[in-house]
C-alpha cells in the first residue's frame, strides 16, 4: 500500500477547483481518496456553515468523478473540516489517498500509513458520555487495524470529527426525556471533543481504561492523548476517525511525526519536531526545505487559569471574539513561523488532546532522504 | 541622566495598583515619570474606550501623588495606549522615568536615553496631511534634542500617539468646509498613523524630504521609518512623541535595540534582535534570561495583497474580526514565543512603519553585562 | 399567468427539505420556479459563504427534480440571498413560481406579476460605474416587459443581486490596469448596490437620466428608487433582476404593496403599508391575519450623520459589529413587530434605495378579499 | 420630597460635560443626586470597561462639586450602567435627584418617589445563591421604606446592579474551596441577575418565599418580578438597589408606569404603557409629545427555545455576536420606535425579570396634565 497527501488552497468553500484539476490531470485517482481534512473560512463555532458547504462541494465533485452519489461518497470518505483561519492561517484542504502501490523495499523503513473508520450515529444525549468514549475507542482500533499499524507508538495522528447540535436539537432532546451533557451548544461541542479524545487515548493505551471514563470528561485533564485531534460540527452525525501513522508494510514518499505542546508558547517543541523530521530550522525552515511539508495538524486551547507563562491573558473574558479564535490565531502563527507554511490545520478546544493547557502538533512531510536521493 | 522602565500588569483599565504600590514603596518617584506606554483591553479601533480610561486612571493617580491636577499631568506626560491584547498578549503599561542619576562612568558605553515632545493641537482635517507630517517631524527633533541623542542611528524607537475622530466630528469638519482625508473613522486613523510615520522618518533622515510628502501618505510604501510606531485614539488631540535611544551621556542599567520585520512571519528577525541584545534564544529565551526584558514594542499589518508567503490569508475580507485584531494576535504570539514574554506592545496598522507588509520591533532590556556583573 | 410565492424556513443553508417536500407533495412544480429570494445565516458581508451554500443546495435540488444541470438552473433562476438574521429575524427563502394559470376574471383587479432578467457578466472594475447602471436599467426594462407590467407605478419591488469581489480579485484588477471604484471589498459592495439602485430608478423613471450617472453614485442621495432592493455577494457574476408588481393580465391569490421608510424609526410607514394591504394592525397584526403574509422585503441603513432622531447612535464607530448588522437587527425587529412575522428579508446598505438614511419595505400578501370570500 | 430625573447624552464614557454644565447652570444640585442609571458604549459583557470608566468619570465630577472623595460618592450614590447600545440605541445616563421640595398639594395625586439601598459586599461564591437573594430582598425593603412607598403595587421599577467576576477571580474562589455557581464568567453574571431578581420579587410579594429560593435560580422561570431590572459588572462589589415608584407623599412633575412584555415582539404592551402614561401613540408618539419622556428602562432576552412566534431565531447559536447584543438591538428598536426616543436603557439577560422569554419596560415621564396645564 502507498499513501499520499495532496494539499489544496481554498479560495471559497464552494471552490474545489484544485482537486478538480488534479483529478483531471491524472494526479489523483478519485477512487483512491480515503479522507479529506481541511481548514475553512468560518468561525469554527456552532454557526459555522463553511464546513458543510465544503463537504457538499467535495462530495459532489468526487461523486461526479467516480459515478456514485454524493451520499455514498460521504459514507465512504471522512470529510473533517475545522473552521477558523485567524491571523496568518490559510484556508486549505488535504486529500489523503491510498493506492495499491509497490511492495515496500526491503529495509526501506516505514512509510505513511492511513486507516479510516466511523462510529454508529450519535444522538445529542450521547455527546460527552460513555457511549461516545467507547464507540470512538472501537473505531480507532478498527482504523488502526485497517492501516496495518501494529504498534501503538507508530500512531502519530488521530483526527476525529464528531457531531455538534444546535440549541433546537438540544432542547428537543431534553423535552424527549434525554437531557444532554450541556444545554449550551458551544459547551456541548467541548463535551464531544473531550469524550472523543478520551476514546482515542483509551484505544492507544495512553490512558488506562479506569481513567478513560465519563467522569473524567472535562474534569481530569491529566488524562490525555498526545496524538488526538478532535473537531465537531453540525454537518455530521457520527464520529469519523482517521488514524495516521508509520508502518513498514507501506511504501511511499511520506513520513509523519508529532509532538506534544506544553502550552501555547511552546515553540521549542515545534522546532524539535521539525528537526526530528529532518528539517534545519534557523529557527524558521527555509522556503526550499519547507516545500517538503505536506500537511500540519495542531490542537490548542486558551489556558484555563487565565494566564500564559504567569501573565494574564484575556481570551476567556472576551465577549467579542471567542477564545478559540484567539488561541488559533496565536498558536497557528507560532507554528507557521517555524514551518514557513501558513496552511496549518489549527483547531481550538484541546480538551484531553495534548497536555492540559497545551496541545499537539503532527506534521506530514516528504522523507528527508527521498529528496536528497533526487538531488 | 538615568532612565528606567517599569512594567506593570493591567487587570482592568481602572486598576493602576501596580504603579500605586511602586510609588508608595519608593521604587518610583512620580515626578520622574516622563511617559507611559501601554496595551489595554479594548479592540484598538475607534470605539475603544479602554485607552481613555487608563489615561484617566493614571493621570489621577500621578496627580494625587505629585500635588498637581490630572490635566497638568496629561500636558506633561504622554500616555500612549494601544488597545487589543489578542491571543496570548497580556495587558500592561510601561512607565518611563528619568532621574538625575550618576555621571556615566568613563568608557562605560551608552545607556537608554529618553526624550518627549508634543505637537500643537491637530484638527480632524489635519490628519494624514502635510501639517501632521511636519509637526511630527519637528516634535521628533525636539524630543531627540531633549534626550541628548546626537546620532540618528542611536534612535531605536519613536512612539507617537495621535488623535482619532468619531464620525460626528468628521461630519462636522466636512460641514464646516474642511473635509477630512477620509470620511471613515477607521480609515482616517490609518491616514494619521501614516502621516506621523512619514514625519518620524523625515526627522531621522530615513526618508528624504522630497518623499516625505502628503502625496506619499498611504501610497508610497517604500518610504518608511524602521523605528516609528504610531497609534491613534479619540482620547487625545495632539501628536505625542516619545523618542527612545542610546546615548553615552546617560547612565543606567538599560539598553535598547530594534529590528525591521519584513513580513508577519519574520521570526528570524526577532531572534536576531534577541541575540543582538545578548540573549541566547533556543529559539525561545529561557525564563531566567527573559527576566531581563523590560518592554517590547512592535508594529505589524495584514499584507495588502491578501497573501502571506504566497498563500492567501483572510484578514482583509473578514466582517467579524477586524484585520488589526487578526494580525496583532499572530505577530504578537510569534514575538512572545521567542521573547518568552507576553507583555508585548503590539500595534496594528504599520503604514510606513517598517517595510511594506511587515513592521518593526524594539526591545528594552537590562544590559547583558549588568546582570553578569551581579552574578 | 398566475404567480405564487412559497416561503420556507431555513434550518441550515444546506437544508432545503422544505422545498423538497413541497415539490414531492405536488405543491410546487419545479419547472415553474422563476426566482428565489432568501435570508441566510451568515454575516451578510464579504466573507459570508452561506449565500453560496444555499445557492448550491437549491440549484442541485431543482436540477435533480427537473432533469437539468445545476449550472443550467442557475442560468435560468435568480437566487438572491442576503446574509444576516440579526435579533428576532428568521432565516428563510421565498420561492417565486409562475404557472400558466387561468385567464383573469373580468373586472377582477390586478394580481401579482413577476419578471426576471440578467445583465451580462460584470467585472470588478464595472462595479459602481456607468456600465453597471445602464446594464441594470436595461435588465429592469426587460424583466418588466416579461412580466407584462405596463405602468411604472405598478412596479412595487425590484430585487437586484450583483457580484462582490474579494481583495485578491480587486488587487488583480488594479494590477491589470483596471482599478476598481474602491480597493476595499466592503466599500466596493456599497458602490455596486448604489449603481444598481440608480439603474432601477432610471428604468422606472424615478430618477431622470441626467441624474442617474456615475457621478451620483454614493454622492447624490436625493436620487433614489423607492422600490429597489440591492444586495451583493461573491457567489455571482451578473446583476440578477427580479421585478415584482401588479398587472390585470395576471390571476392568482396574491397582491403586493410597498412604502418608503424615511428613517430607521419610521414605524408609521410600516403600519400604513399594512393597512393598505387590508390588515388591521393594533399596531401589531393579529396572528390569524398575519397568516396572509407571504413575504416581506426591506432595505435600511445606519444614518450617515451619526444620529437617529437627533440622538447619537454608535453604529458607524463600531469595530466589533458591522453597521449593517446593527441596522438590520433594529429595523428588522420594528417591521417584524408590526407584521407579527419574523421571516422578513432585511438587507443593509440602502444606498439610493429609499430616501437617504431610510429605506423601503415591500410586502406580498394574499389579497384581503380572497380570504373574506372563503369565510 | 420631590424627585427629578435628568437625562444626558454620552459621547464618550469619559465625557460627563452634560451633567457638569447642568450643575454649573444650577439646574442640578450635586448633593441631591441619589442615583445614576446609564447605557454605555461597551459590549455589556464581562470585558466591558465602559461602565467602570463612566463610574469613575461621574464620581470624580460629583466629588469635585461636593467636596468629598470619589470613594465617598460611590458609597452614597448607586451608579448602575449597562453596556451595549446596539442598533438605534443612544448612549446616555439618567441622573436621579431628590430635593426637599414642596409639600404635596392636597388631592394632587401621587408623584415619583425614589429610594436607594446597598447590600453588604458579595463574594464570587455568593453569586446566584441564597445569600444574594435574601440580601437583595432586604435591600429592596430598605429602599422602599426610605422612599416612603407603602403599597407594593406602587413600586414600578427596581434597578439592581450587582458584581461580576473575571475568570481569575472565579478560579481563585474555587481554589480557596468556595466554588462559584458557574466557572464561566458570563454564565455567573446570569446567575447573579437571576438571584437578584428573585430577591426583588420576594420583597415585593410577587413571588412567595417558598418559591424565591436558590433552587429556583435559572430553573423556575414562572417565578419572576415584573418590575425588576438587574445588571452586573466587574466594577462593583455589592448589589446596589434603586426603587422607583409613586407616592402621595412626594410632589414633583414626574410619574412612572411599567408593563410586562410577554416576548420580544410584544409591541402592543409598549403601546399600552404609552397610553397609560397619557401619550397618544399612532403607533409612534409624536415628537412634541415624546419630549415628556424622561427615561425608559427595559429588560429582554433571547427566547430559550430558539424561536420567536414559532419561527427559529439564530441568537443562541451565534459565535460572532452575543445573544444579548442581538436581543437588545431588536427590543430596543421596537421600544424606541413607539416612544420616538432612542435613549432607552435596554439590558439583556431578563432571567426572572418579567415573564419567561419576555421582559419588562418602565417609563418615567412628565405627568400628562402638568404639560396640559402649561398650554
Amino acid at each position: 500500500m502507498r499513501a499520499n497527501v495532496h494539499r489544496f488552497s481554498l479560495v471559497d468553500p464552494g471552490d474545489v477547483s484544485g482537486l478538480h484539476e488534479a483529478i483531471d490531470a491524472g494526479q489523483i485517482d478519485p477512487v483512491e481518496i480515503v479522507a479529506v481534512i481541511g481548514k475553512t473560512h468560518g468561525n469554527g463555532l456552532v454557526n459555522d456553515y463553511t464546513r458543510g458547504y465544503l463537504m457538499m462541494s467535495l462530495s459532489h465533485l468526487i461523486a461526479a468523478k467516480t459515478g456514485v452519489t454524493p451520499e455514498a461518497v460521504c459514507k465512504r470518505v471522512p470529510f473533517i473540516f475545522s473552521g477558523g483561519v485567524e491571523g496568518v492561517l490559510s484556508p486549505h484542504y488535504a486529500v489523503f489517498t491510498v493506492s495499491p502501490g509497490d511492495a515496500p523495499p526491503a529495509g526501506g523503513g516505514p512509510s505513511l500509513a492511513i486507516g479510516v473508520a466511523f462510529t454508529p450515529k450519535l444522538q445529542p444525549q450521547d455527546i460527552g458520555r460513555r457511549r461516545q468514549i467507547d464507540l470512538t475507542a472501537a473505531a480507532v482500533e478498527d482504523a488502526m487495524a485497517k492501516a496495518g499499524i501494529e504498534t501503538y507508538s507508530d500512531v502519530h495522528f488521530v483526527q476525529v470529527k464528531g457531531p455538534a447540535f444546535t440549541l433546537a436539537e438540544i432542547v428537543a432532546a431534553a423535552s424527549a426525556g434525554t437531557p444532554c451533557a450541556s444545554d449550551n451548544p458551544g459547551k456541548l461541542m467541548a463535551f464531544g471533543r473531550a469524550a472523543s479524545a478520551l476514546g482515542v487515548g483509551k484505544a492507544l493505551k495512553e490512558i488506562t481504561p479506569e481513567r478513560a471514563t465519563e467522569q473524567a470528561v472535562l474534569r481530569d485533564f491529566t488524562a490525555y492523548s498526545s496524538v488526538a485531534s478532535v473537531s465537531a460540527g453540525v454537518e455530521i452525525q457520527t464520529n469519523e476517525v482517521v488514524v495516521v501513522g508509520l508502518s513498514p508494510r507501506w511504501s511511499g514518499p511520506l513520513t509523519i511525526g508529532h509532538v506534544a505542546m506544553s502550552d501555547a508558547l511552546d515553540i521549542n517543541a515545534v522546532v524539535a519536531l521539525a528537526r526530528g523530521l529532518g528539517f534545519t530550522p534557523e529557527p524558521q525552515i527555509r522556503a526550499d526545505e519547507a516545500g517538503r511539508i505536506r500537511a500540519a495538524f495542531a490542537k490548542c486551547e486558551a489556558q484555563r487559569d487565565g494566564t500564559v507563562r504567569g501573565r494574564p491573558h484575556t481570551m476567556l473574558n472576551d465577549g467579542d471574539i471567542d477564545q478559540q479564535r484567539h488561541i488559533r490565531a496565536a498558536v497557528g502563527a507560532i507554528i507557521a513561523s517555524i514551518l514557513n507554511d501558513t496552511a496549518v490545520f489549527v483547531s481550538g478546544g484541546a480538551e484531553h488532546q495534548g497536555p492540559d493547557n497545551g496541545g499537539m502538533l503532527a506534521v506530514i512531510a516528504e522523507k528527508a532522504r527521498s529528496r536528497a536521493a533526487v538531488e
